[in-house]
């Protein structure tokens, strides 16, 4: 299956490497690839230049779509053309991954509307701004509903994957990919000791 | 203080952006740089390309210089360069970092010889064999002697990062900082439950 990575100017580097780590190294399974905007090397606040793919590319949706958060949200929930980019990929793709405020950007798709979603705990009061219809759940690892997987703040991204692998592949494959990373996997999505609730 | 990256083709990607994520949000103290040997575009397995600065750059040391494992260490500890350029920048920096197997390409230089050091679990049976002279441990989620820590497999890297963090700056800043990325930290370099022991 094709993972598809969106990528934007200062996106939080765990929320990215964490689930590229996972799929990365099931090469039979996925096949990792970074796209942005314009194509081209794209840099963060940590010092991180990656190379990327136009998202043009991914117009026709991929099998997994995953939006990572980080602190260019708050500059990309009013980038209109990436928002309208950011829908039509997710529309036409099979599974849909945010991570952390990755769910403000596709919250102001729409795409969430009525559906369950999450983010990151210090965010969270912004990131409900960016979609009055959705139903946003504040404790949770991770949500699931439909065909969109939402995550809680940075590390969760990698929990929800983990997740993400049982839901497909079975329970013991997704705990052989964790104990392989040597990973702590939290396996319960609605266990959220960060919620503060 | 001055955190070099150093990466080579199919480096492991959290051992990596693991640290790098705990790093570079702490604007206040770190920043972070990618190096390689000749510097440019690195990738690995994980479809990651990744933008370096040469190594040349920083012969003369610098605070921190984190080596990671991969699947490319199995090649590197073969380039007598690269690993003749590691020796001279870790002389010379004041901490060393290596996660997974990049242990193997530091114990190569000679420089942990009599000291401790540990490394992924997996890989652990080919990683001894790169330093004879190197105490190692398999029982260890991160090992401190001296300037060097290494850690054990993959997640581990953030574990020891967080655990430096605690010895410079602290437990409640270490705390915090795992909080912020929500990140279950393992605090006890010594408690490793992917052993087998």
């Amino acid at each position: 299956m094709q993972v598809a990575i969106l990528l934007f100017e200062d996106f939080e580097t765990l929320d990215v490497f964490g689930p590229v780590e996972i799929f990365g190294r099931l090469t039979a399974h996925y096949q990792v690839t970074f796209y942005s905007q314009t194509g081209g090397l794209v840099k963060n606040q940590h010092g991180v230049r990656i190379d990327t793919m136009p998202l043009e590319k991914i117009r026709g949706g991929v099998d997994i779509f995953l939006v990572p958060g980080g602190y260019g949200t708050r500059k990309e929930v009013n980038n209109f053309l990436l928002i309208d980019t950011i829908k039509q990929i997710s529309a036409l793709s099979r599974w849909v991954f945010t991570v952390c405020t990755g769910s403000a950007l596709l919250a102001k798709t729409g795409l969430l509307d009525s559906r369950m979603a999450t983010s990151n705990k210090k965010a969270f009061d912004w990131v409900v701004t960016t979609g009055d219809k959705v139903n946003w759940v504040r404790k949770a690892r991770w949500t699931v509903d439909g065909k969109f997987y939402t995550s809680s703040g940075v590390s969760a991204g990698m929990d929800m994957t983990l997740g993400f692998l049982k839901d497909i592949h079975g329970l013991e494959f997704a705990r052989n990919v964790a104990f392989e990373i040597e990973y702590d996997w939290q396996e319960e999505k609605d266990h959220d000791h960060f919620c503060g609730q």
